[in-house]
């Protein structure tokens, strides 16, 4: 089993009529119910609102990939929770960054760069598969429609990733590397741009595909408990010695 | 005129007589000493011990590249500096992370990893130059014999490097990548293994010629004042109400 | 099911003792024995006395995964051959280059490089995991004892590859880049230096892990019939016409 | 200085009355021109149907950086050229793909892909800097319109550039990795895509910008005679010997 925790600061959800109309019963629930579909994965949510953030030790401890989607309340995430978060990342677990999440502390910590971007609401999409054969692509159509999306446009202000695995086209005029991975410390790192709180976007099947994808691409293979820089003793040392 | 600043925690050169012995009038003079062999380079020191810890907004925002060297004393950079280095780099200045500086709080930031590692005193490094035609390399030996140097060894805890450009063997039996780069932000970045405070690594000219090379290298191309995500009318609008 | 065709020249097993000895049966079958253990290979050898050197078209097209292994050889592989497993890997077909492989038709015309490296007989290699989170490093040590094997020492002339998995070291001085991988086309690349025909590597159980798992890894998720430049008609346009 | 030879395949140049139009005396005078005004260039032309297709060995070997423009007649270029011609990239010789070129054969053994893409004749493109820190993106806008280019698709089928400068945005709806580079060997490898025989991409200054600048950063740093795979005598034994 897999165990996702799918984190949302789920405050449009509360607020904004445009939100709950689109996504009736949070976004967090919404992406939730097509990871289920997938039966290796235990499937949980979590919100800002709730204690400690929905992400005290226990839980953050006990998930294998973790999903974060934030925007408006980016800065009530508190520093000592977003370098857990990026801590336990070094330490294997496995983090998908959806959209508006390039602002979050956790993305930029774990990015090391601003994660800028230029914006504009209600824009048209096309993405592009760039590379077919990486696993987050398994069974993704050579581009998706997205009819509504908020457009993200270069300089995206991100390291170079170590794969490009979708690239974004908009109506107005502008490119976006709208699908990178990154190896950090033993985590794996997936963002992915599409996922407006007013746009269909996780409604979409093959956004959906993607996602579920990346969740199985992220599951830890080694998980440590610390991060230390270790005194090594030579091994060649200990070989003379034992002849 | 690339304007550098040869940043030092200059703790051991003040402390422990085998540093003083090797690198009298401190380290940082002696980086300093050789960098002024370029007549192109306009170079400073700043150490820990100054005023504003030798790093207030005026030297930071006039300087190009600035080369880093930490040991014993990462945790007394203010992490408000610390950040600011970071974000200079992000805004354009390169920056060259020297030896112990992996564990630094402006080396962190920037990767966004742990940079742990193995290590071991008192060990021979012979270091391959894995990618002649960088222009960190220009010049340099198929490889360079470090007859004592502090053993680094894998796996150092960095992201995937843009560029490896060399590689380090040690006697005992480790390996190491030991000269690697990375674009972040608007800034280059080269981190440089050699150079623990009692070995002769900094009097060595190929390691003189190498860092150097970075230093031209990572000399900025482009500088912003800001970081931020712009709101971004559609060029294509625009276009069709210009016709 | 994956279908795996281990190719050998198979020279040196016919023709030195000292291999013979190494590898009962031939390498080619020694390789196939320990990759049959895992239950979703079907696995086939192929060799270049037979006809069609092993891979007729029938063959080639029914493979998933191609071990390759080549030394004294290489020539004897013809250029149309070697197009025809290029193209394939292009297609989609994953690719495993074992040790002196690095030098064969396939492995060149797919690096685009030289392949050349330096090379002695007879040495002493510790593999170094550099990327313990990789598929192809589940399960391995974090270093691995080969008491005699063959140097391969940089500059290794190959693309920088998009993963470096394992790092060598050698008892006589030199580095290695002993594990990569590389998106080729549709097609999964992973070179793993190890291998010396009258060296014990392929009994070794890190080994066999290392490639088994590059088995799984190579295995294709796309695979396409043709390579070409379709003419596209522009989307916008369809859109257009369609409301 | 940096010798410079243009290549041309100086086809529709001979046949056609819009391309004669659009680069009246050649596209390959066109090119060599505007780089006449670095003054650290001296630049050479060279075309399919001078003798030895404008290549002999004596202007190969006194060639720093090599531009290449092929389309309709990439046939015409014998094997044994295009291998040379690869073969001295290998050896340090910096190259430049222009546009069609992509589909040449000396791109093509150098990237080790098909080089396939989509296309479609009379777009507008919109050239996005990516890597604004980039050499070649020195002094090059934040985007630059092209009125009417040929557009290029993805999937473009080139293994992961080692660094993305440029993506193409296409009224029509693609995307396309429109400036990548590699290091190939000892060279460096830059494509360009605009550059249609019937569009005035080259007399567009900030793509000649570019195009000047990947010259500059294509220069040769380290050039040898031979590729080879030397015995390398142990290092360490050789210490033991002399202690």
């Amino acid at each position: 089993m897999i165990k996702v925790t799918v984190w949302h600061e789920n405050y449009h959800d509360r607020t904004d009529e445009a939100t709950q109309a689109m996504y009736p019963g949070g976004m967090h629930n919404v992406i939730a119910s097509f990871l289920k579909k997938d039966e290796e994965f235990e499937v949980r949510t979590a919100t800002l609102d709730e204690e400690n953030c929905g992400l005290p030790d226990e839980i953050l401890e006990d998930t294998d990939v973790l999903l974060w989607w934030g925007h408006a309340k980016h800065d009530d995430v508190p520093d000592e929770l977003a370098k857990k978060v990026h801590e336990r990342v070094l330490r294997g677990m496995g983090i998908i960054f959806l959209h508006s999440a390039h602002m979050s502390k956790p993305f930029r910590l774990t990015m090391g760069t601003s994660c800028t971007l230029k914006w504009r609401d209600n824009d048209r999409e096309r993405l592009w598969t760039v590379l077919p054969q990486h696993p987050i692509a398994k069974g993704v159509d050579e581009y998706i429609e997205l009819e509504s999306e908020e457009m993200y446009g270069e300089r995206f202000d991100i390291p170079q990733p170590d794969e490009l695995v979708f690239l974004g086209w908009f109506a107005g005029g502008e490119v976006f590397r709208s699908g990178c991975t990154w190896y950090k410390g033993l985590g794996k790192v997936f963002y992915f741009q599409p996922g407006h709180e007013t746009n269909p976007s996780y409604h979409n099947e093959q956004v959906q595909k993607i996602i579920t994808n990346a969740v199985r691409w992220a599951a830890p293979q080694v998980m440590i408990e610390k991060l230390d820089c270790p005194h090594y003793a030579s091994l060649e040392k200990k070989r003379l010695e034992n002849n």
